[in-house]
Parts: C-alpha cells; sequence; structure tokens
C-alpha cells in the first residue's frame, strides 16, 4: 500500500480503513485540549444535553478519520499537504467506546499546472460505527504526488 | 459574555477571541494521535517536505480554532451541537510557536422550523497568527438556543 501515488487510486472505488475504538480518556484528553463542552467533559452534566449522555468531539471525530485513513499508508509516500475540506457533516454522535472506521473514495484528480509531479486530489470520507451507521461525511482537498 | 444566545450575535460584526501560542509538545503529542505524517513528526525529516520544516497538522489547527473561539466563553449557554463545516482551507503553514487568533463572524442565523427553543447559525473563521496572517479560514453551522 505504501507505494501509493496520485494515479493509482481508482474514482470511485471503495476503500476501507482499519477500525479503532475511542476511549473515554482520550475522549476527554481530547476535550480539555479543544472542546470542553460540558457534553464532552463531564458524563454527568452531559445527561442534561441533547445527546443524553458523554459524546465525543467533532473535531476529534474528524481527527480519528483523517489517521485511519492515514493508517491505511496508503499516503505515505503521496502525501505533499492538505488544502481543505468542504462538506464536513456530523450524521450521529460518536461515544466513548464506540468502534469507528473510514471508508473513502477518490471523488477526482488533477495534474497541477505548474508542477509536473504533482496534482490535487479529492476524497469522500464516510466514518462509521461498528452498526455501520455514519457518524461523519467529509470532502477532502489533498495534494499528492504523481508517480516518479 | 457567557449569556450569549442565537439572536445576541451580530451579523457582520467581527469578535476577536484570546490568543494561543502553540507548542512543539503539543503539536507532536496531537500528531502521534491523529495526524502521524513525518512532516507533523520529525522535525530533522521535516526539512525534506513543502514545509521546509516541523508544521502543525492541519486537524491540529482546526481544532485550535474551535478551541480559541470557544474560549471566549460566548457559546457557554448557547450551544446545542455542531452541524457541519464548509470551506475549510489551510492558507499558510502553522509552526510550533506560532500565537494563533481566531476572528469570527456570524453570516446568518434562522430560527428552527419545528423547535421554537433553537436555531442554526453560520459563522467564519479567520485563523491568524502573530503576523495577522490568516492559517486557516472556515465556515461552520452550529445549533444554537434562543434567548429563553
Amino acid at each position: 500500500m505504501a507505494d501509493y501515488y496520485l494515479e493509482d487510486f481508482e474514482p470511485g472505488r471503495t476503500y476501507s480503513s482499519p477500525t479503532r475504538t475511542v476511549t473515554e480518556a482520550e475522549a476527554l484528553e481530547f476535550a480539555r485540549r479543544y472542546d470542553p463542552q460540558y457534553f464532552h467533559l463531564d458524563p454527568v452534566a452531559a445527561r442534561d444535553s441533547v445527546f443524553g449522555a458523554l459524546v465525543v468531539g467533532g473535531f476529534q471525530t474528524a481527527g480519528i478519520a483523517w489517521a485511519l485513513v492515514h493508517a491505511t499508508g496508503m499516503f505515505e509516500r503521496s502525501a505533499i499537504a492538505g488544502i481543505g475540506i468542504d462538506e464536513l457533516r456530523w450524521h450521529k454522535p460518536v461515544r466513548p467506546g464506540d468502534s469507528l472506521r473510514c471508508d473513502f473514495a477518490l471523488i477526482d484528480a488533477r495534474p497541477s499546472r505548474t508542477q509536473a509531479d504533482r496534482g490535487v486530489a479529492r476524497f469522500r470520507y464516510e466514518l462509521k460505527n461498528q452498526r455501520d451507521e455514519i457518524v461523519l461525511s467529509l470532502t477532502i482537498i489533498q495534494m499528492l504526488r504523481r508517480r516518479p
């Protein structure tokens, strides 16, 4: 997998990441640093939120999706830089103990107009829980290396 | 600030967050968990990347923007849930040692059609470094409580 380049991703084909279980400890740790809202920090107070119990922060969920896709090793040689994210949506709460995997597919790719060794790719991510429910989806735009 | 509700944000007015300096230790810690690419993890290997030196991960940068906006206290009573993010762009690298603040403005807000106590707001974020350069921008969509 580690020698994937821009042109090696097949448009429309769905690739799957490994699975990762979110622990309560890492949810609380992330919340303290980046998302200190009571429904991410306090299991008792969270009962009074719309979530009804502690919920993993949305920015952490997005980071886990990114981590999972990169855990495939498919971007080890090709990754140059991130450009942006479009249409990110949090569809369902993620709870500590949930096991997540990310299915992803290339939407399109185009060579750079100015630099022959690279191009811009867009991928659609669907992060799913152990019940196969989509909890997060997003489109990521990345600069990737072309095959030398 | 803590008693802000949906209708208290003035459209078009720019609010500013406090400032936060990103340490190399927290950059490496985030990278290990969520973004283990060599230009986020290894200061020596990062010299051969397009960044020329260690760079803070893009998902961490987004999380910092969110944390900074919430550090204003303006969402303490109003925040219900995040809905999504549109048009996130990483404009410039963020380096360990950079001091970041987030300027944010309400784009628009509309009451929920089905639930009288809440509405949907869109905010534009511009995360800036100590040279006042925009390093990240995004539009966030949130469900917020209306003034009782």
